[in-house]
């Protein structure tokens, strides 16, 4: 017969999926000797017995009633009891927290009857009555689905009536008139009375657990997560006990390490007489832990010598959260704590070091995500500016810039050189324009999933979102925040994208460690966080199965990304090369009307791009470089269409060049650039044009053997669909290499390969092996062209609908969707090394850079990523984290 | 031990893959008892021998000696005999018939000592130095690789100098001295002497012949065909025999029933004393092949006998070259005929009367191209117009205009309500526009992958390209046509885009037969044409599986569809409902600032909606109606950006309406429209848009019943990516299906299904599939995210360079690409029908009236194909086609 109730003697911590991760380690706990109240745990299973039926199994009324007796019997106290009632609290706990689901009724167990016999028993008149109250208003709320405000005014009206502004002013007697104020409420929204029966109490807030499974936030959350939806929740029940007896009683919460920097010590906050959430509300002010060794010297000594033996059992930092009962101590909770990017890395070294886990296991529980956040510069930890909101932490960075209060104003500042802030309550497809000008946003609406949110973190601004402390008055061009601080349109702001703090003023920023320690500015034992990470990433290096390469367009990137680790250059893209002054030259290419111009345009291209190539082999000396030859559609080289129509028709005598170039714009122009004249199509449909590049980069390599200098440059086709375009363009640069090798006289060979952007290259891969040596996955391309939505056009107008709604977790373009693109992926990897079985393969879109992408690129077998200089030690960690397995701190 | 060399007696007509075409064809004749003239045909596995090695085999050169010996033995004469030479024809001959490979050499075997044995042999010494220097021209040219020009020059300054201007006009010493420049050519240009023996001759001339497989024209035309670069070529050597002996002999070409109409009867060109290609040159006029009845009767009645003989042996109709050598006929070759489409038609139909076929076998033998061809209006037959030229048939149609040289005049004259003709030299992107705006487009230079032939496809325009009989001059905007017949710009031309004709003054139009059929117009029994496609399209119904529907927005559309054989409207797109004087309504919708604005305009597009699907529905009283909901971005209802933005910029005004769209223009503004804001995308993000068309639907469903009709309405979702994204819209429109039950009390039920038009959804179709009821495939979205290629952009752009250099084969555009676009649509049948079994599945796009395509979507198992109206006969006939296999003339 399955069992659907746990004693928290009966379980364990591994038991999670079974009884929560709550119900886990309170069960922990108590087989460890730690003094947890008792209690005991109804399971998932019969939470989705519930569910699927609509009924608990028939047999948990008569188990839990068995478990009760033995608390019961443990305590002296029966639930109800008269004259000495038990109480007990009654709290969720799925296997991941989840936020939308019920959480706790506390104070189950009073009734008209027991509130006496809870005050006889507590001494404590008030007392009994405020907890009967609370229960009231929690029960109604959480239990009976009344809507909190109709507590929250009675509750209010109480004050008022009274002339009191705080809780503590009412006295036993406005509590016992509240309560029945509640259950009026309770009768007026149900119909019936609040439950006087303390077993039909226990037996609704069970339910009511179990049906909070099911509410549209944890349902969206879940969807959003991917978790799946049948796994349901446990429901821990446990003996209550009083922080609120008086100043010899009090509740607090601790973690046995500093989870904000992860330096050694325990570290915490007290409340004496207090109970609950009383300790997060802020009702009072908490007192260090360390204040509990002159209050309560005894519980104190048990309490550091508890958190000692939780940290050496669970190898980690814990969390948790305690009550003082009339001088005894008991635990209510612990977890493994969370910690801040920083306290990971050193937690996770320093346990190491004190012989409690292996580097696996540290490597295990850090995360590139982590590691991305130290790398971003941060503001001065000792500023004395005034801190006038705290918002969502949306997109990290340390922004400082002139307040604006909109997108006009933010492009015409940012382009007289001003540094911007976009000061919004919210944003809208209209401020693009805006955000792409701007140094970071601050808006006083809106999460994580916020249009500006989504917006800033594709941008890569920094941005500070739903701090709804601002108080923004548009027309004045002002905001006012914390402490009534005003802001008018020109002041300086800084924004904190990783805290979500606000500052008025310039707050001075500084520049990482680790970048610096990275770019050879700081020693690896500078200090501890550095000596953390740098012992990380190493003993990652030695793990990993996958290189790790850059993309780098320059000499200076190309030097950053062998700074920063990179065994090469993965993605070597040549359009950038062909702005600035060589616009013009474009241009003269695009509007030749001969070949001879056209080709006279190539001549003068040549040895410009000759001196790029130079440039970045002589910085790779050795390395890897893998060119991209021309991919965008010439009429990114022309001037907007739109622009260059309206100023022909506003010009009274229009301008012979404009009309010349608006007539190569018209000829030029493309409903879907995306999906047009772009990529191995512009090198089989422009004559010369790959010749060319593929002459610079042949002569290029020459001219860096004559000097020393080892070149090894491969040559990437872009945009390639069918391997007989490979096939032609491959054959044509094999005979212009062969060319130059004859007129150098050096001996030149290039492996010739192709990006896999297009699902078509994909689903052909096999075949397209016959011919490439290595592929390329571009992932944003092939995002792109399997969802068919371009990034540009979509993410503003809808990926914040989509995700809201959980159709997406994350945005494709962050991490590689890996039922649609990544299935293409691992279809192109199969086919392709069985056809050319030492084929080389890896990533250059922005998902090398990406943590969970990183994953998924070892999963399905590549050779190597490639990413941004800045995320080259994220991917070296990230790979790292693959090849040893294992879930994590960045898992659930 | 393989053997390579087979005697024709030794072959049959079903060895074609080791014999190639000709020599089965030759060897079937041979056993048939025909008057074949002895020969050998050495196998393709030697050449492929030959490709690998760069030699032939080892046993060859033997096995031809030994061939070689039996045809002497047979003939009584030997190769280079001196008295009485021997001479022999070699001819390439592939599986299939390719352009580029080396066709013949005739008369090897004559040297400066056998020339003479052959005047003497033959009795005629003008002949015998003919064919000498026949043979160093052609040899010189196919064998050796020298210019053709050297000989032509030649031969024109050999009849310069005589003052003639016809080569029967040069005598006997004319020829001895021709073939002494020809050997000095010879000499000039290999550096060695024409060879003198004849061993030599025949051993050099079967080299060439395998080396011609190698050409690069045959080479783009394998890859262009899908021809596999390794099948090789057989080499057919035949003894000489001779039709240029005098007036009782002769050479011709027949067919065993007319191949223009299809009608009985054998049908042919004579040309006494002739040889080889001169009755194709048109060097002397032809007689009809039954004046040689009276020529040659005992011959032509055993030509005749044969004829038939090869036509019961066949079963089909055959093509023939026949030689008579001083009254005594020989079969040269023979081959099933090529037929016009009315041809195809007459003739299956024929011959399952006549018993030969069946008629699964009379479905095979004709195809959904003829019958499209055959639905096209034509040119009344009987006109006495000029033809003014004669160039490639490029787009069928019968297009009839004034004829305009520049693009910007077809537009023009277009806009004021002239039907035009757009003439050119060629075209390029730049004349889409003129394209759009004309009836039809004709060009004096280019093939049927010209730019203009490519476009004027994909719009549906006539088009005769190539005509190079013109003499366009464009600054005088006129053309000089065959005859000197001059048109300026503004006469009447009529271009036939089925045969190619061009004609001054405009030709009557007459209407398809076969559409006024399917129209009701004309009786089955009307003519033997009619009659013959009504039986094969009848047949095709009773065979195939696949269901055929039909595309069609309008209440005509579908009374269309429904006449030509359609059994439901596989999809009704709603954006044309939006267009004319609604548009104003959803410029209100898209400019609405509040909710209360937008659901006005909502409100007021839905009786309008209502009444649209009530049309449909009604039209197809108890058939099924698949209603997409809107799909395209919400900008194509607004003005273009670029000419409003300039019409703001020129007014020195600026009407205030104006700027208001060109804001809400620039804020809808995508770079990559395809790729954006639309299809279920656009449901999901504009609030009610979704909502008011599935009401509308539901509200029309009802009133439908309740008059009696019988509505059949299904919900497509169109560009779904993900499952979630139709879960939302699917239970959002059943909730509204639901209410309109309610209100109307008739009771509704939908089917709601999903377009498959991205990869993502067929990489997730099983997932789909758990909330889809049906997939209907959006062909043309689909291969333009798999080829990552949108059709406008590109297809004018650079198709024509794709299909010169082999890369399409055909547009992907017109014929589903199996290798990409075809195995996603495999994959999401199979993962979709795993999922739910019943799952209906078709395809929408433009593919589903394209024969090959539909021969597809029979082999990967779809249930239907949706086409336009007009298309439903072909795709009838060609589902029928796929049901009974075989391969069937449309193949190779």
């Amino acid at each position: 017969m399955t069992k659907y109730v746990y004693d928290f003697h009966e379980g364990n911590k591994d038991m999670a999926d079974l009884l929560g991760g709550k119900g886990a380690n309170l069960a922990e706990m108590t087989n460890m000797g730690l003094p947890v109240p008792p209690g005991f745990t109804i399971t998932t299973e019969a939470c989705r017995h519930y569910l699927r039926t609509g009924e608990p199994p028939p047999e948990l009324a008569d188990e839990v009633a068995g478990h009760l007796h033995a608390m019961e019997r443990h305590m002296g106290r029966k639930l109800g009891q008269v004259d000495a009632p038990l109480l007990v609290s009654v709290r969720s706990g799925a296997r991941f927290s989840m936020p939308g689901m019920m959480e706790t009724v506390l104070n189950i167990g009073i009734t008209d009857e027991s509130v006496h016999g809870l005050a006889a028993w507590t001494g404590d008149n008030r007392l009994a009555w405020d907890s009967y109250r609370r229960l009231v208003q929690m029960f109604g709320q959480t239990v009976l689905g009344i809507d909190a405000a109709a507590f929250v005014d009675a509750l209010a009206d109480a004050k008022a009536a009274k002339g009191v502004t705080g809780d503590l002013e009412l006295d036993v007697h406005d509590m016992a008139h509240l309560t029945r104020t509640f259950q009026a409420i309770v009768r007026e929204h149900t119909g019936r009375d609040f439950p006087q029966d303390p077993h039909e109490q226990l037996d609704m807030a069970i339910r009511a657990v179990f049906d909070s499974w099911h509410t549209e936030r944890a349902r969206v959350y879940r969807r959003a997560e991917h978790i799946p939806d049948d796994l349901g929740t446990a429901v821990n029940v446990c003996a209550m006990v009083f922080g609120n007896l008086g100043m010899d009683s009090g509740t607090g919460v601790a973690f046995t390490r500093d989870p904000a920097t992860g330096r050694p010590g325990e570290y915490g906050d007290y409340l004496a007489d207090a109970q609950g959430e009383d300790v997060v509300a802020g009702i009072r002010n908490t007192l260090p832990l360390q204040e509990l060794a002159h209050l309560h010297p005894l519980p104190y000594v048990e309490l550091i010598d508890i958190m000692h033996t939780l940290e050496e059992h669970y190898r980690d930092l814990c969390d948790i959260e305690f009550t003082i009962e009339r001088g005894k101590l008991w635990m209510l909770q612990t977890r493994v704590g969370k910690r801040t990017a920083a306290a990971a890395f050193r937690i996770a070294d320093a346990l190491v070091g004190e012989g409690l886990i292996d580097q696996d296991e540290a490597l295990r529980r850090v995360s590139g995500a982590q590691l991305t956040q130290l790398m971003f510069p941060r503001f001065a930890a000792d500023t004395q500016l005034p801190r006038i909101a705290t918002g969502v932490a949306a997109s990290p960075g340390a922004a400082v810039g002139r307040a604006v209060f909109d997108s006009a104003t933010a492009v015409e500042w940012a382009n007289r050189g001003e540094d911007v802030i976009l000061v919004r309550s919210e944003t809208n497809p209209d401020d693009l324009d805006g955000l792409i000008h701007s140094r970071g946003v601050l808006t006083s609406r809106g999460g994580k999933t916020s249009h500006a949110a989504v917006v800033a973190r594709g941008l890569g601004r920094t941005c500070v979102c739903g701090a709804d402390e601002l108080d923004i008055d548009l027309a004045a061009r002002r905001f006012v925040g914390r402490g009534g601080v005003v802001v008018t349109e020109g002041d300086v702001v800084s924004i904190d994208g990783t805290s979500g703090v606000v500052y008025a003023g310039a707050v001075p920023v500084v520049p990482s460690p680790i970048v610096e320690y990275f770019e050879g500015r700081l020693a690896a034992d500078a200090d501890d966080l550095v000596r953390a990470v740098d012992r990380i990433v190493r003993h990652a290096d030695g793990r990993r199965r996958l290189g790790v390469m850059a993309n780098a367009d320059t000499p200076a990137d190309a030097v950053r990304a062998r700074q920063f680790g990179a065994a090469g250059i993965g993605l070597c893209r040549t359009e950038h090369m062909f702005l600035g002054e060589r616009r013009e030259l474009v241009e003269r290419l695009i509007l030749a009307d001969t070949d001879a111009d056209r080709e006279a345009a190539l001549a003068e291209l040549l040895p410009l791009q000759r001196a790029d190539f130079v440039g970045i082999l002589t910085a790779m000396d050795g390395l890897p470089v893998t060119i991209r030859l021309l991919d965008p559609p010439l009429h990114e080289f022309l001037p907007d269409r739109t622009e260059l129509a309206t100023r022909v028709a506003a010009a009274s005598q229009p301008d012979e060049g404009d009309l010349r170039l608006l007539r190569a714009v018209e000829r030029l122009h493309e409903q879907n650039p995306m999906l047009g004249l772009r990529g191995v199509r512009l090198g089989l449909a422009v004559p010369g044009l790959y010749d060319m590049q593929v002459r610079a980069i042949a002569e290029a390599a020459a001219a860096c053997v004559n000097v020393g200098v080892q070149p090894h440059a491969e040559i990437m086709i872009p945009l390639v669909g069918d391997v007989h375009e490979l096939t032609i363009v491959a054959e044509r640069a094999e005979r212009i290499v062969a060319q130059v090798a004859a007129e150098t006289g050096v001996n030149l060979e290039f492996p010739i390969g192709t990006m896999i952007e297009l699902p078509r290259a994909a689903l052909t891969a096999g075949r397209i092996a016959e011919r490439a040596e290595f592929f390329s996955f571009g992932t944003n391309d092939l995002t792109q062209t399997t969802w068919g939505m371009s990034r540009d056009d979509v993410e503003a107008a809808f990926f914040p609908v989509y995700i809201d709604q959980g159709i997406f977790a994350v945005s494709p373009f962050e991490t590689i969707d890996a039922d649609g693109v990544g299935r293409l992926m691992a279809i192109a990897v199969a086919e392709g090394r069985a056809r050319r079985p030492d084929l080389v393969i890896g990533v250059c879109g922005e998902h090398g850079g990406d943590p969970a992408s990183i994953r998924f690129c070892h999963d399905i077998g590549l050779d190597y990523v490639s990413c941004s200089p800045f995320r080259v030690p994220v991917a070296r960690l990230e790979a790292g984290r693959a090849a040893i397995g294992g879930a994590g701190s960045d898992s659930r």
